[in-house]
């Protein structure tokens, strides 16, 4: 029992009830920095003890401090403090701060570190996800944009529907078929990215009270987004046949879990894919406890070898499904366009949420991407995209396995490989001495438990292969180095 | 003390809390359909006596329900049922409506509406706000594009930082001074058009309980980006000088308002413009009571006679004024291109957040709009624009100016006409005579209140000069026919 909970005075006369006593010292201590973001709370039962109060009271507490943000509980490994101290950072006269009610502060911070990696073009970006320049799509899909325009200067002109650009949107549903998918009109919309899909979803199914349970390790900007809705994040771990079915049956059994959100082919960041049998399985849980499924979908058709499994949404006859693909990892991300599948019900909705944020997706991408897949363009593309990719998971794999402190998890599609450092190194180290040469992505910031202190993510697609091979043989070296322990 | 709240039993050997008890009781009765939205609680007191239970009880039961999204306390006004009973309109095995959280159904269906006849080709679009076929920059926008892509192919692969395309964002800071706005490079961010601004506002600022000062008659789209968050709106009409400020003052000395949100400048559907007077009383009275201001300004640039007076942000000497400007209406819609310009912090928050969303605005239109405006196009462009425009306002009066029943109020700039029809004769009515030939905005779809049942906007740039012509002839010929009076 530290120190600091000492300082909490409580006062039976007092005309505010004892938990409220409690959540508002709490909260005094954190916005005076007394209380570190990332402390862990002391088990209720303990502080209860300790300030001699009922365990509901300890209940209540916490419950009043959830619900403004202050605590977060998460699932195994405790509750912690989330804010950090209110800073003082426009310079006006004005006092923006103090009307704020949206807390960016305890957003995973991994995305912004990784956006400015990018924005240094000195250094080789292995923590972004790109598009190799030896098979970026840009010049061919702005020349048949220039092309497709001077022909018909009026297409961006056409207004578009919140639901998608007509003509984009249409063949869309015809190129979905490829992957066993199969929504009428009403079932399929264009999103601007994977990212507003998710959010859109959030803001349609999320609030207070709500329960998502995702995959630890995984992508945390999307527990990011459920998070801003008010949802509660409980996290499962993968083994190699993808989530466990074990665990996940325990969570459904005890928590309201609204739905379960997932990347079973190349997840992202492990690489691993989901088995036939685990998917049957996870189906049927599913029915069992009526959760739906967030189906996100950015790599499946980047496979190196055979295709695997068609989506889950594939074989979803109970309509429970949403299904998110994006272009960013098959054209690139800078188009933002992405689609989601969903019954007419949610699309109805999602398209009204959506008209109220963007009114549209903008018509010029839309009519881009258009031409570029109506031209035939794709299929070509990808078989290309797979190609380059997989002569860059070889490198990756002969590059590091000159080291015996790092070991690679090798996908059998994607654009990412998981690395696991021996000797309890820590990535985050690794991190620091390869800057600013090299980037990638700490295990720690794609986890919401901080268990993945030894695990690395490299995006293998982003530089020239020459810089590729300089970055991998840089991390070699450095992990072999003895200012590495430290 | 009603009826309803007999059906509340405790327990107290009940395992739940007795709050527990009475939140859950609660909220069955508002999804089984008992407790309408909007109902109000009783006094927690006389709940309280009611249930033979301790005034703490009912305090924690609303807190809890609070949480859940349930009820939601108003300043002032007391306790409310917020949510409806849960209906099914999804026809799949999944119940997912039972999941929504967001409610679609309270938001203003006219800009759907809109949507919609903007997809009728056959139809004569005066609801929709466009840009004219005779001024439209589309051809010229996209031939410089494709120009400059061929020039620079890699132009479209630079990662856009979310503040926004770099170049892009460099020429704004540029081309606002022409407003007298001087905004540093952190204190403005690119958004995908004006409404993501606004969305991103709201969630920034906005929560239950927050109030929101907006013009009657206005952009409901807006009112509904700041309901969607859970604030409360408050109305003022305008006057010929702009928003009344002694109903202003009265709002502000009553209620714990967060902003007002307004468009000074040929004001959307009345075309109003605030004087300077007015502007200068304005800013006085939002230091007074510290409120911060959100200006809209689509359509300040086209003015047809002399250049009306610069935005109320270029006398922002306290830094409370948030300013949004769209290039929907200097160029098109369908670019989905606007500005935002803030103090650093809030831009800093801002675009945190629209991380979250849609991680930046899509390069292509980006560099599409930058090769544009970086070629000088866009002054002659606005020249051309204010021309055209003018000759269109001057045929609607001349229009009008046929029928006794309607008079127009003439404005000095910007895309609409605001017409009032006399002898209390509808504008829903005349819009369903309209449909499918010509579609219009009845006053009641730009209005919170519903009091504006004879008034109806007319977007005068969106056919072309032929079809407008006939447009408006058609609707004269129909105020004046014996159907409209019933």
């Amino acid at each position: 029992m530290t120190g600091i909970w000492q300082d909490i005075k409580l006062d039976s006369e007092h005309k505010l009830p004892l938990y409220k006593q409690i959540s508002e010292q709490v909260e005094k201590m954190v916005y005076q920095g007394k209380l570190k973001p990332g402390t862990r709370l002391p088990a209720e039962r303990k502080l209860a003890d300790y300030l001699q109060v009922s365990r509901m009271t300890i209940t209540l507490a916490n419950e009043d401090m959830k619900t403004k943000g202050i605590i977060r509980s998460q699932q195994g490994s405790g509750t912690f403090i989330m804010r950090g101290p209110r800073r003082e950072r426009v310079h006006t006269k004005t006092k923006w701060q103090s009307n704020f009610v949206y807390e960016t502060d305890t957003m995973n911070h991994g995305l912004e570190a990784i956006i400015k990696f990018g924005q240094n073009s000195e250094s080789i970006q292995l923590a972004r996800a790109g598009t190799a320049p030896e098979i970026h799509p840009g010049i061919g899909i702005s020349e048949c944009l220039a092309e497709c325009l001077r022909k018909h200067p009026k297409l961006i002109q056409l207004p578009s529907p919140t639901q998608g650009y007509e003509p984009l949107h249409s063949y869309m549903l015809e190129w979905l078929k490829e992957s066993e998918l199969y929504p009428k009109k009403s079932e399929m919309m264009i999103v601007s990215g994977a990212m507003q899909g998710l959010d859109l979803i959030s803001r349609l199914f999320l609030g207070p009270g709500d329960y998502v349970i995702v995959e630890e390790p995984g992508f945390q900007v999307a527990s990011d987004a459920f998070t801003a809705s008010g949802a509660q994040i409980l996290r499962i771990t993968l083994d190699k046949e993808g989530m466990k079915l074990d665990n996940l049956e325990q969570l459904l059994r005890n928590f309201p879990v609204k739905f379960i959100y997932l990347n079973p082919t190349f997840h992202n960041p492990t690489g691993i894919t989901m088995s036939q049998k685990r998917r049957q399985d996870l189906l049927v849980l599913a029915k069992k406890y009526h959760v739906l499924i967030i189906e996100d979908d950015p790599t499946g058709l980047l496979y190196y070898g055979k295709k695997p499994a068609p989506p889950l949404k594939a074989r979803d006859e109970e309509g429970m499904i949403i299904y998110i693909r994006s272009f960013s990892k098959y054209l690139f991300p800078e188009l933002r366009v992405g689609v989601l599948v969903a019954p007419e019900g949610v699309i109805t909705n999602l398209t009204k949420i959506k008209q109220r944020i963007d009114l549209h997706s903008n018509v010029l991408t839309q009519a881009a991407v258009y031409t570029f897949l109506s031209e035939g363009r794709l299929t070509p593309h990808l078989q290309r995209v797979r190609k380059a990719y997989k002569v860059r998971v070889d490198m990756v794999q002969e590059a590091l396995s000159k080291s015996k402190a790092v070991s690679v998890q090798v996908p059998e599609g994607g654009i990412f490989a998981w690395c696991k450092l021996e000797h309890g190194l820590s990535s985050e180290r690794l991190l620091d001495l390869a800057l600013p040469d090299v980037s990638l992505v700490p295990g720690n910031w794609m986890s919401g438990t901080g268990m993945y202190e030894n695990y690395f993510r490299l995006a293998f697609t982003n530089p020239s292969l020459e810089q590729l091979k300089r970055g991998l043989n840089k991390i070699v070296e450095i992990i072999d180095r003895e200012d590495m322990k430290t």
